[in-house]
């Protein structure tokens, strides 16, 4: 039978998903691949949040939270908001959600009805597009330009906009460039948001990981009437090396937060409880850690983007967050190797990981074709030794 | 902004949901409210599960797992369908969710398009015609006849039957009403579906709480053409009491599982990693515990059916399975508590709640407007007590 409605046959499988299957295929058949391609923090959870884990199960906290997560878990988050990002949200326009993937997809399913047009700011990560094809939505790509380190760009947003402009989504830092948006970029989008009646949806994932000094700004922090618009969406994922607890959050607009609880009620209702419990630990009392992971980082940004930078042909601007490289291997395109004609990054990433064994992702996934995400979430060991591997294999294209 | 989309626009809250706030609220004023209301066992979960929680969280079980789940718990659920429910499923065709509620979502998610019939069997679970409806589908009701126990009727559903018929969703043992299908009823239902191409959704969340040496049949065990079509959905939320974990699953068809991971990994992907290490115990490792509770419940099943069926008024059938009592209360609708007319179940609930302190969810919340659902999740001592309140309250109706 014909069982798989239109809207799954219309969506793509994740890019990156399927990459992270075929890499471990490899490595289990002995072939030792270096991994940059995953999208998570190599670090272990921090030992204080992993005893508040045990402590909730000890105490029994395994039971239904409300569909819009613990009250324990909002009161934190909410605290966090107004601490740390200079927002006020009371615990009501607070939705917990599994991961910050759901924020998001509740966010769009909430608000989107068929055909409205959601822009999309590329490079951009891969599931926004397929979440707002699942809303009913038309993605608008806008793409911004590498030569302007792929900042924010109101003018080409502005040509993008039409009277069925909904939303836009936003990322900063920004996977997976590493661009992270200046307070004058965000207060001319917030401006334009509010004057079209457009909702930002603000995803802020990566917010504890930037560099260079530079400071995080939430969009929503730049006035009331931009907080009134804009759906800020976050988790403990990134910053506390907790991708596999499952904790995301999303804060906004009364109404629209409501109806994303509506939707969650029939959908999955509330995520799991000694994570929720967990995660207040994460939000309060986690920053020595987060810091040691983001120096970390720092350093092995600096490692990679050196040795990157080395290798003929590639340029690669310097990330300001998250912990990806993005460089851009237009130079390698059309090259051959045995005869076979590398024809896009797809095709320079089968070739890096059978020949160079190190898994990039390429650009093609985040609609930027001319370059590929090196993820420096390993060891320095291993991007020392993964970056020798890339600079070999490059030798070997003609 | 007028920002809601008609998709939620179109659905409603929760009614349980929204009933155990207003309880918590009215506790919180020192009401002193016994719950019969709530949909989980009042256990806590078995120390042997909560150890294998503790072991994940020291061995770093806590990165994310794969979308569909990690393989050591597929392999379980493949291995407990085949010895429990005489299924073989391989790994590939099973896929693990957030909660058993977000595997009956992916898979209207992944069969619907607009205007597709999903029939559901009345008195239902609430969220089976809310996900029908969110997945842009048409939900049919087909009521289950009170006379006949709310048993299975084929010649009712044949009825119902269009060429736009899609899936039908089943769920024995049965919310609200506590029917468990005879195997012959089953086979009907099985082999109808396969003739007329129908998909069975079969929600066995409550296939480990039947009494009186009732035996769980699964639908999808009775022949290879009503496995093929047909989505077996469980979880450890209520066997083990293991609400607040997250953890469902189902296993089908190979392309319809596969359809709803591709859907999960754009809408939450995989569930909490420490709580799929956990349900491996549950699943391999706890059916001690899970017979222990069975009888304790059944304690509970007898003093509650006993104490309602000696009110007068209401009739009662004896529940077989899930821990819910579903009398009817026509009886008293129509009469009147200091001139005020009880016009439904929902007034009646609304009095019992308010004048006799006990919390039961209306049958309008199950499409059954002439009964009440009263849930035997509390201890002996409380049943008891409530049971009194009840008695004494209905007195007062005139």
């Amino acid at each position: 039978m014909n069982s798989i409605s239109q809207r799954v046959k219309d969506i793509n499988p994740s890019a990156t998903l399927s990459l992270t299957s075929k890499v471990a295929e490899m490595n289990k058949r002995g072939e030792n691949i270096i991994s940059f391609n995953l999208g998570e923090p190599d670090f272990n959870t921090p030992q204080n949040i992993i005893e508040q884990g045990i402590k909730a199960l000890y105490e029994g906290i395994t039971k239904y939270t409300p569909t819009e997560g613990a009250n324990f878990l909002r009161e934190a988050i909410s605290k966090k908001l107004l601490n740390e990002n200079g927002i006020e949200y009371n615990s009501n326009s607070i939705i917990v959600t599994n991961g910050a993937k759901q924020a998001l997809f509740n966010a769009l399913m909430a608000v989107c009805d068929k055909g409205d047009e959601v822009i999309v700011l590329t490079p951009c990560w891969v599931s926004y597009v397929e979440m707002i094809k699942l809303a009913g939505g038309v993605p608008i790509l806008v793409s911004m330009s590498e030569k302007n380190d792929f900042s924010l760009d109101i003018n080409k947003i502005k040509k993008a906009l039409t009277n069925r402009t909904k939303a836009i989504i936003i990322n900063s830092p920004n996977n997976p460039t590493g661009v992270v948006y200046e307070m004058g970029q965000l207060e001319k989008l917030g401006r334009l948001a509010v004057e079209k009646n457009i909702l930002i949806i603000s995803d802020e994932i990566y917010e504890k990981l930037i560099y260079q000094g530079k400071k995080h700004i939430s969009v929503a922090s730049l006035s009331d009437e931009i907080k009134d618009i804009t759906i800020t969406v976050n988790g403990v994922s990134k910053a506390y090396a907790m991708t596999g607890w499952r904790i995301g959050y999303a804060a906004g607009p009364y109404d629209v937060i409501r109806a994303m609880v509506r939707f969650q009620s029939h959908a999955t209702s509330g995520a799991n409880s000694p994570a929720q419990f967990a995660s207040v630990e994460a939000l309060t009392n986690s920053k020595e850690y987060a810091d040691f992971m983001k120096d970390e980082f720092e350093k092995r940004k600096k490692e990679m983007i050196n040795r990157i930078n080395k290798m003929g042909g590639i340029t690669c601007i310097v990330p300001k967050g998250a912990f990806y490289a993005f460089p851009n291997v237009k130079y390698y395109l059309g090259k051959k190797y045995k005869k076979k004609v590398i024809r896009n990054s797809g095709d320079l990433c089968e070739f890096l990981l059978t020949e160079g064994k190190i898994a990039l992702v390429p650009g093609e996934a985040f609609f930027c074709p001319d370059n590929v995400r090196i993820s420096y979430s390993n060891s320095l060991e291993n991007i020392s030794k993964g970056m020798d591997r890339m600079e070999n294999a490059l030798k070997m294209l003609v």
